[in-house]
C-alpha cells in the first residue's frame, strides 16, 4: 500500500522519546542534504506519541497521541517505532506490517523476543522490517553483518555491547572504586537507570547479542537460551589481579559457533590488555567480529543517544528509500536472519561451553593449601596456567589461579568440591576468560 | 548486457595476483554457503592472467592469458579487475562497462585517478563500479560511508590506512628503533615492498583517502590535490617526545570539511593516547569517521592480504546479486560520490589549513635561546602549549614545542625564521598535531 508519490518517501513516527526525538530533529535538520543525496525527499508526515506536546512538533503535517492513527495513516510508507517495550511495540508493527507498511525499529527487546513473529509477515507483504539502531546505538553493525562481511562464515562475535556497565567497568578500572559507588554516580549522570537490573545485569546487552547470532549464524533468535551474568559481583581486587596477568575485565557479549552447537552468553570476562576491545573505555560500544575470509574486524561508537541511534533510523529509512527508487520488486536486504539458513544448529547450554577461567579462592593462610587447591583442579582436568598468591593480611589470603581451558561443566564440579575443602572460607569468584587467539591488538 | 539466467550470478576474473586468486577461492570454498545465504549461486565462469598456470585453477570453464576474453565473454555478469595499475586496466574497465558489464574493482590507484573517467560509463549503461575492496582491505568502510552512515553529514574522517607505515611506526615506537632497520625487516617480512615509496611516502594512503573524501563530502575525485607527506623523516626521539608529552606518532589520512574547503592530506600526525585510533598497531588499518549525528565511530581490520580483501571483492558481487534478485531496475547503492552533490567546494592546500604542530628544533645550549625562538614564534601569532628541554649532552640541544592551532603558512615562515637564528644549528623537525575533539577513548 506504498503510496504513489515517486520522489517523496514518507514517514511517520510512533513515540517521541529520545530516539524518536533524534530522528525528527535529524531528518529535519538534513532534509536538504538527503534530498540532494537520495534524489528524492524524505518528509514526516505524522508524529504520535502519547503525551504529545504538539507545541514542540513543527513542519509536520498531523500530530496526535495515537500510534495506531499512524500506521493506518495512508499517506505514511514508513513506520519508525521509536515507543519501546512490547505493548502496544508488537501490535503496532504487527499491523503496520500487515498494512504493507516498511517498518523501521530501535526496539532491540521486540526484535529479540518477538522478531521470529514480526519477520514473517513483513515477508509475506513483502516489506521490510529493519532494525539497525536496535543493536549499537549509531555503529553501522548489522550492516557490516549481513552486507558488509556477507562473504564470510562468522566465526565468533564479541562485543562490548552495553555503555552503562561498560562505564561502570571503566571507573572501577581507572580509579579501584566499588561498583555499587560506581553506580550511584552512573545514575546521576543519567548513564544508568533508577533500576538498573537492565543493564547491569546484562538483559540489554543478551537482546543485542541474540539480534546478532541470528544473523550470523542464520539461526531462528534465542533470546530464551541466551545466558546472562552480570557485573555486580566484580570487586576492584578482581580487575586488579587481572591487570597484574596481562587482562582487562570487560561485560562482553559473546557468540560463538563450535562443532558442537552455538554458544550465546553475556558475562564478565578477561581479555588481553593487548586487544583494541580492551582500550574500549566510557560509555561506547565495540564490537569484534571474526569471519573465516576477513579474520577479525572491529567497530567501535555510540552505542546510545538521540543523535546518534537517530542516525542508524535514518540509514535504515535511506535504504528503504533507495529501493524505492530503484524500482525494486521485493525485498532487497536479506531478513534477519539469511531466509535459507535456518537451521537446527543447537545452543549450548552455559555447562557445555569450554572456557578458560579466572578463580579467586578466599583461602586460610597455612601450609599445604595451594596443593590441595590444585588436586582438586586435577580431579577435575583442570591445568594451572598462572598463580597469584600474596602474603596474608589476615588470616585468610585470596588465592587466584587462571586455568587453561576445561569444560564449564567440569568447572563448576571443581567450585563445588574447592568449596567444601576446609582451607576455603568462602564463596569462589569465577569469571571466563576469553584470550581470542588471531584478534589483532 | 547481463545473461538470462535467473539463479546464477557469473563471475569473471581478470588477474589472479594475491586479491584474485583469494577472491576465487573464496568464492570457490564458500560457494554452497553463498548460495543457501543469497538464494542464487555465483559461478567463476572464466579467469585470466598473463602468466596463468591453467593447472593451478579448477572449476573454472574458461581460462586464460588475455584480460579481454573475459570482458567480452557473453556468459560473464560481473568482471572481477584485480590486475591493478592503469594498463591495461583502465581500457578493460571502461570496455566492461561499456558492455554491459558490473565491474568490482580492488585496484585503489585506478579508482582514485581515474574514477571521474569510470563512473560516467558505468551510469551511462545502468551498471554497477564497486570497489569496497580498494580501501582498507577487507574492512567494509566503504559501505560503511555511503549507507551505514548515509544519515550524517560528514565532518572529518582519519584514518590508519597503510599497514606497512604502520607497523614500521608501531615498531619503532615499541623499540625505540630506527627507521631504517625496521623498513629492512618488513620487507623482509613481506610488508614492505623492494621499492617501498607507495607506501612509506604516503601515496597508496593517499588513494585510499581521496576516495573516501569523494565519497565523504560529495566532491570529485581529486588525487592530485591530495597533500602527501611521509615517515622516512621521524625519528626514534620524536616518538619518546611524543609520548611524554601524552601522544602518539601515526601516519594519518586526514580529511576535513571546513568553511574554507575540504582538507585532504597524508602526513605524520600525533594523536592523543587516549584515542583508541592511538592504540592500533601492526599492520592493521582503522579509520575514524566523525559525522554530525553519529558522532564517531572506529572501524579496524586487515588493511590487506589475500583473504581479507578477497572478502571484500565478494561482498561487492553479492550486493550485485542480491539487486539481480531482486529484479533491481537501475543503480542501487549511490555512485563514489552523491550523484546530486558533486560541488565545488575547493581543496584547501596545505598552506592554507590550520592545525597545531610539533616542533623539534636543535638549538645551541646557551642563555636566552628559548626567549628569542618565542619572540620569532609570537612574531606569527603562535603561541605555546607545552616544551620539552632537556639538559644539553652536547652542545647542541633538542627543545621541543607544542603550539596552538594556527595556520600552516604562518608555521612555515616561523621555521624559515627560527632557521635564520644564529642559535638553531640545523633543520627543524615539524610534525602536524590532531587533538580530535570530541573523539572518543
Amino acid at each position: 500500500m506504498s503510496s504513489a508519490r515517486d520522489n517523496v518517501l514518507s514517514v511517520g513516527i510512533c513515540g517521541l522519546g529520545t530516539v524518536g526525538r533524534g530522528t525528527l530533529n535529524l531528518l529535519q535538520s538534513n532534509q536538504a542534504e538527503l534530498e540532494q543525496r537520495l534524489g528524492f525527499a524524505v518528509n514526516v508526515v505524522h508524529v504520535a506519541s502519547r503525551s504529545l506536546d504538539a507545541s514542540t512538533v513543527s513542519g509536520v503535517a498531523r500530530t496526535g497521541t495515537d500510534p495506531f492513527e499512524v500506521i493506518n495513516n495512508p499517506a505514511v510508507d514508513v513506520v519508525v517505532e521509536t515507543i519501546g517495550g512490547f505493548d502496544p511495540a508488537f501490535d503496532l508493527v504487527s499491523q503496520a506490517l500487515s498494512n504493507g507498511k516498511h517498518v523501521v525499529t530501535a526496539n532491540k527487546a521486540l526484535i529479540a523476543e518477538r522478531g521470529n513473529e514480526l519477520f514473517p509477515i513483513a515477508r509475506e507483504h513483502g516489506v521490510e522490517l529493519l532494525f539497525e539502531s536496535a543493536v549499537a546505538g549509531g555503529i553501522p553493525i548489522i550492516k557490516a553483518l549481513r552486507e558488509g562481511l556477507a562473504a564470510n562464515r562468522i566465526n565468533w562475535i564479541a562485543g562490548i555491547i552495553n555503555g552503562t556497565g561498560n562505564f561502570i567497568l571503566s571507573e572501577m578500572t581507572a580509579h579501584r572504586r566499588q561498583f555499587s559507588d560506581v553506580l550511584a554516580e552512573a545514575q546521576q549522570l543519567g548513564y544508568a537507570e533508577a533500576d538498573p537490573t537492565f543493564d547491569v545485569e546484562g538483559i540489554d546487552a543478551a537482546h543485542k547479542l541474540t539480534i546478532m547470532a541470528s544473523i550470523a549464524f542464520g539461526i531462528p533468535l534465542q533470546f530464551e537460551k541466551t545466558y546472562t551474568e552480570g557485573i555486580s559481583m566484580i570487586i576492584p581486587e578482581d580487575i586488579s589481579y587481572a591487570k597484574e596477568l596481562g587482562y582487562r575485565i570487560k561485560h562482553l557479549g559473546i557468540a560463538r559457533r563450535t562443532s558442537e552447537g552455538v554458544e550465546i552468553r553475556v558475562h564478565p570476562t578477561l581479555i588481553p590488555r593487548k586487544l583494541l576491545l580492551a582500550h574500549v573505555n566510557g560509555v561506547g560500544n565495540a564490537i569484534m567480529i571474526n569471519g573465516d575470509a576477513v579474520g577479525s574486524t572491529l567497530y567501535n561508537g555510540p552505542g546510545a543517544g538521540a543523535e546518534a541511534t537517530g542516525s542508524a533510523v535514518v540509514a535504515d529509512i535511506i535504504d528503504i528509500g533507495r529501493r524505492k527508487a530503484a524500482q525494486m520488486q521485493g525485498i532487497c536486504v536479506p531478513e534477519l536472519s539469511y531466509a535459507h539458513m535456518h537451521n537446527n544448529v543447537p545452543v549450548l547450554k552455559i555447562e557445555d561451553i569450554e572456557s578458560e577461567y579466572y578463580l579467586r579462592i578466599p583461602a586460610k593462610d597455612r601450609v599445604g593449601v595451594m596443593a590441595r587447591i590444585s588436586t582438586v583442579l586435577e580431579s577435575q582436568d583442570i591445568s594451572i596456567e598462572a598463580v597469584i598468591q600474596k602474603e596474608a593480611v589476615s588470616e585468610t589470603v585470596p588465592i587466584v589461579i587462571l586455568t587453561h581451558a576445561v569444560l564449564e561443566r567440569k568447572m563448576n564440579d571443581a567450585i563445588k568440591a574447592l568449596e567444601q575443602l576446609d582451607d576455603v572460607t568462602g564463596d569462589i569468584m569465577r569469571i571466563r576468560v576469553e584470550p581470542f587467539h588471531g584478534a589483532m591488538g
